[in-house]
């Protein structure tokens, strides 16, 4: 079985689980528990968020919360960022910030969607356009989990600040942490990230904040996560994360570079009579979006399935949703006929060029016997 | 080491864990997937959810959603049920309930307290004299985690349905489920459970709801869990919940019984000169609330710890928010100095006799000690 859905989830690394079993089995305890196995645990997820936070931020100038995952990260910087005026935002969200902005717009709060260009990116010029003196909140994805087009949150936030210094910058980055290089800077106050995405476990993310900045939980209790998010510590989750995050950052250019060797096979060995690509060659090349020439991408999908090729269409997220075309690639401009073939195809470091090549070649059969038939 | 903090969190049921682990390993895909291998699991969760849910709910008058916890159920219930009016609770709610309705009453929701009993249960009469025509929740712990009172959460709920038959009724089974025999009754509206109290892993718990019950989702995103909790699904965790669920519920009665003998040995052995006992006979026999005369329950904590026994002063989610005396326990009517010396300890059916007389040994010895030195 080639397994090409990696946005969706990865397999879990083995190494990975295997080091933090111990916090399944040993040390069990309640991290708030006073006994000193409870204050080791908390000490070892003080560790977890240091060595997590410290890969793409600054301690002195950035904290990280952990969650259940990035709909919760992303649901919290919409509901907690997002408390007055208007909220900008693009049409090229993952849906947990589309779907909470447009609770937020039951709310009473003006919700703003900048244009996408064609490859996915958001039209910074439409964005910038829609930022004035109201905005409380703007959240721009780093890299689009449907076409992997990477947006320049830097640049953007930037912008944004010249426009309104008060207005809350945030960036959902569950397919950018472990997969690009960046530092986040000053002008992001709060950022995603997931750990079932870099071959952690599910059910753990984090919602990186500025340290300075003050903003209210969204799960009350206990008092956890420094009173931002109460809830038992997933102890055993987080150090699954702490380890994959370490893992992949240690190998960040190199896992880079063997995935956009394979991202550029795929587009190679793929018939160009038969595909169109969508993802720009400026993307992540973690995700390649593609789309068949009339003929359906669910019928491709499965009939790959078949033969023993996993890849997506559109977001694993959206398949609840039941809509027969992606809302983003819609928004790229893309024409019904084209969005109903589109695949997404996703890697991860563990794929191998055999695997691109064997894949490649079941994709070009489906579709050039189907098209044979249809003929 | 003797581990008697079991109502913070339980050691994971290895068989459980070990059963599961195919769904980490193997079975990792994402059961939004559209092919075979993720719809195999989206019938894996259906399974689970019908296996959870049916121990204590009819499943054609209830449904389930998993959560990331029981922090996330108390707050789903908490704030998409009690939209409006007023919500009366009980002074003896877990902080997941209590700092939820203290964040409702800052969005000009008028929150109502009813009384607790000496034993940690709610009075009922206080509670009910609450209840009027504006009455949007009623929330209503079953198993008090502090003191193990049990809440005749049936008979409540029906006398708050006859004052006012549109409130919503809402309990936190947290520490009720897989512990105590009870089955939901139309009465109850929503109700709280949690994996990790259960020998199951953190991260994971449900709401149950009743079936033509309209709430809101809590987190909002790609629509998983039929729209009302979204987040890739938690496959692994849920099927441990599963299979733990399954454990304890094939032998609820047994576990009750070799609970209550641990229990009753605990209260027996314990120097009465030494100890008062808080829990009342017809608590909940997972759960013994005791006082040290004169020494502060933090100061036993500790030395019992250096022996190897583990036990908590009240809820380990308490611990976060530094006070010195339990807020429960001081609604229980307890005077300052009693509180000060409170002790949980709390058992789980893998406890043993032999445990509990040494950990009652170890007490006694270093309140008895601690006396000498005090006189």
């Amino acid at each position: 079985m080639i397994y090409l859905d990696n946005a969706a989830t990865e397999k879990p690394d083995k190494k990975c689980i295997t080091a933090a079993e111990k916090y399944l089995f040993e040390e069990y305890f309640n991290p708030s528990g006073l006994y000193k196995s409870g204050y080791n645990l908390h000490l070892e997820l003080k560790e977890a968020r240091r060595n997590i936070l410290t890969r793409i931020a600054d301690e002195n100038n950035f904290s990280l919360v952990f969650t259940s995952g990035g709909t919760e990260a992303d649901n919290q910087a919409v509901f907690c960022g997002g408390r007055r005026g208007n909220v900008v935002t693009t049409s090229g969200e993952h849906s947990a910030i589309f779907s909470a902005v447009n609770e937020l717009k039951q709310r009473g709060i003006e919700i703003r969607f900048a244009n996408l260009n064609s490859d996915g990116s958001v039209n910074e010029e439409h964005l910038l356009s829609l930022v004035d003196e109201k905005t409380s909140l703007v959240s721009v994805i780093h890299v689009n989990n449907e076409t992997g087009a990477i947006n320049d949150i830097f640049s953007i936030a930037q912008k944004v600040k010249e426009k309104n210094k008060y207005t809350l910058f945030h960036s959902d980055g569950v397919q950018a942490f472990g997969k690009i290089a960046f530092k986040l800077n000053n002008n992001i106050d709060l950022y995603t990230i997931n750990a079932h995405k870099i071959g952690a476990i599910k059910g753990c993310g984090g919602l990186i904040k500025k340290k300075n900045l003050q903003i209210k939980p969204y799960l009350y209790g206990g008092g956890q996560e420094q009173g931002l998010r109460s809830g038992t510590e997933n102890v055993f989750a987080v150090k699954c994360f702490e380890f994959a995050a370490l893992d992949r950052y240690s190998k960040l250019e190199e896992n880079y570079k063997k995935v956009s060797e394979l991202n550029k096979t795929m587009r190679k060995l793929l018939d160009s009579e038969l595909f169109t690509v969508l993802s720009s060659e400026n993307a992540s090349p973690y995700i390649l979006s593609i789309a068949a020439k009339g003929v359906r991408g669910e019928t491709i999908l499965h009939e790959a399935d078949d033969n023993g090729l996993i890849i997506g269409t559109g977001s694993a997220c959206s398949s609840n949703q039941k809509k027969r075309y992606s809302r983003v690639v819609l928004s790229c401009g893309v024409d019904e006929i084209t969005a109903d073939g589109v695949l997404r195809i996703s890697f991860s470091p563990e794929n191998t060029l055999e695997e691109v090549k064997a894949a490649a070649d079941i994709l070009n059969k489906i579709v050039a016997n189907r098209k044979r038939i249809m003929a």
